[in-house]
């Protein structure tokens, strides 16, 4: 039971991306870059790890809450506050 | 189906305090309180605020989503894609 | 030295809008609204603090820090470690 | 006037991590770990990038902006502005 398992290339894609940001932020601090300039690429970094974790969230309530659910028993309680407590994790991040 | 049925006293007396820490916020710019002190006071009124939304979906999935999916039919996906909206909502609150 | 002096009216117009919001999030609740809509205007209360606390730290910045740095002498050092201290509890918060 | 210059070493060390946490979500992705697990991670990497910006800022105020004012003439308010701005875009991030 895998969420984004169906957009699975596009989310390695995304984070090959992401990983390409972190190498250009080295990059810049290597070439002494302006704070302020390697600061704004830092936050559009973050911005996009922000916008996969949103993804694999959607893709996990769309996909895995509701199959546990579905499938009855003592699952579904249990599926909702792990969710729950993901989304804490991620909003104080 | 409201998520937040039971804890409805508590949660209004979370929102009351909220409440009296803006006044409060109100009352140290009237008397020119320092800056920082002002923001440090913004930021934990931000932090509860963040805490009672966590609350709420927390709430929202334990009940209404998974009273949604259990009584099967076409409301499960758009139940689970309108929680993904409002976290999206509150992460770039 | 308060950074919001010249701002102090339309500042306290916006703490005034951001109590009547809480107030108004204390209504829905009252009245059983449906936790979603709770939460997008709980959401929206939290931009309009972030929003503030960007204000005050922008204030602060251009005056407070300034001032201090231009009057020479050892408080520059600590008025930005205050100010970096201030954003960093913004930021978590 | 490069705020981190004396941190160098220790900030590409820290993009270095952060690098390797971005290679760890993909093969987590690869080796099709479970959503939470994946959403822990992009958490933890949202963190860590959180305090690198807040470093490259405490050192920005605390170098750039501190000499910028203190060489006086009209760059003092620009260089208050600008950190203005790329913590409002942080914040939002």
């Amino acid at each position: 039971m895998i969420g984004y398992i169906e957009d699975k290339d596009a989310l390695l894609a995304r984070l090959a991306r992401i990983e390409g940001q972190v190498r250009g932020l080295a990059r810049m601090v290597e070439g002494d870059a302006y704070c302020i300039e390697v600061l704004t690429q830092v936050s559009a970094t973050t911005r996009a790890l922000r916008s996969v974790a949103l993804e694999l969230l959607d893709d996990h309530l769309a996909h895995c809450v509701i199959e546990a659910v579905a499938a009855g028993g003592d699952q579904a309680q249990a599926k909702a506050r792990e969710a729950s407590a993901a989304i804490a994790r991620l909003v104080k991040s």
